[in-house]
């Protein structure tokens, strides 16, 4: 997606350990129009799924959801991320290691609201090492529900997450992959 | 507003300690259709108050926020709740006590994204205290940004943050206000 990818080098910012920081759009300041736009490129990639539900994880991912489910015409549910285990027995849960924050949560999302009816997209601002996306598959199919496919703002293809996914059959589609960054010049190169 | 009120007697539910449960359409499973009703709505009531920005806090009030914001055509800025002290010079920051989990948190908001060329509308899925609105307030102050209102979906009038608010002589627009619930009936008092 051209005007995210010159967003991306516009206002990217580049640190060490492969982190980009897009807090000016994406993370903290949420362009709306660039928003709006990534929601309907979503639709667009995925409009033949017959999608039923959008599903990500809070917080970054709930504003991208939100937008590509008003194109979609179908609810989104985000999963919460439990700190406690204190975890009742109407959700569906799944392990989630973060690289970022190099940390472990749980994702949490009630049955209720995830059936072995939908098919389900799955949506989320960042795809590195493919961890969130994996937790969600399993809750996914704990419920019975089927993934249609995984749409991502911004892949880290250096991390391979998302080739990996690939190669397990899931279709993802990444609006901004990037090969590789440079912290000291600050280059990013898309695939 | 009456189609959401409706939608709070339908499926909200009405838990001891003033607790009302919205996951079924606002806060874990997002009814995209209300939701964008919702940021019309917010759109309708400010659409006069020349709008520069649209503050919000994660995670929930992320998609009404951003919903909001497409109508008014700015961009979204959410704050961010910081565990830790390690916050550097470039932020605005305020503590904020919350009732509903019994902690304190730190929100959190660069300098990049907020300036005294700012004319904020403060928008929240809930307001009860108004402790989130009274942080946000101050941070919207030390960055010398007019504060033009605040949107809340839904105020719990009983627990009267809101009305202390108005009282200091802000504007305060809430489309669903709740005057009393009953826990063992479930019955919901609308002002």
């Amino acid at each position: 997606m051209h005007i995210l990818e010159q967003r991306i080098r516009e206002d990217g910012v580049v640190k060490k350990g492969g982190v980009l920081k897009v807090d000016g759009f994406l993370n903290h300041r949420i362009d709306t129009a660039l928003l709006d736009s990534i929601g309907r490129e979503f639709y667009r990639l995925f409009a033949d799924a017959d999608i039923t539900k959008i599903v990500t994880i809070e917080a970054s991912g709930i504003g991208v959801a939100v937008m590509a489910a008003r194109y979609f015409g179908v609810p989104v549910v985000f999963a919460k991320k439990a700190k406690t285990v204190q975890l009742d027995d109407d959700v569906y849960s799944a392990e989630i290691h973060s690289f970022t924050h190099n940390n472990d949560y749980t994702a949490v999302i009630s049955r209720r609201y995830l059936t072995s009816d939908d098919v389900v997209l799955v949506i989320d601002d960042f795809l590195a090492n493919g961890e969130a996306v994996r937790g969600l598959r399993a809750i996914i199919a704990e419920a019975g529900a089927q993934l249609a496919g995984v749409g991502i703002v911004i892949e880290k293809g250096f991390q391979c997450g998302g080739d990996r996914l690939r190669a397990e059959g899931i279709r993802v589609e990444s609006l901004a992959l990037i090969d590789s960054m440079d912290d000291e010049t600050g280059e990013i190169v898309f695939r």
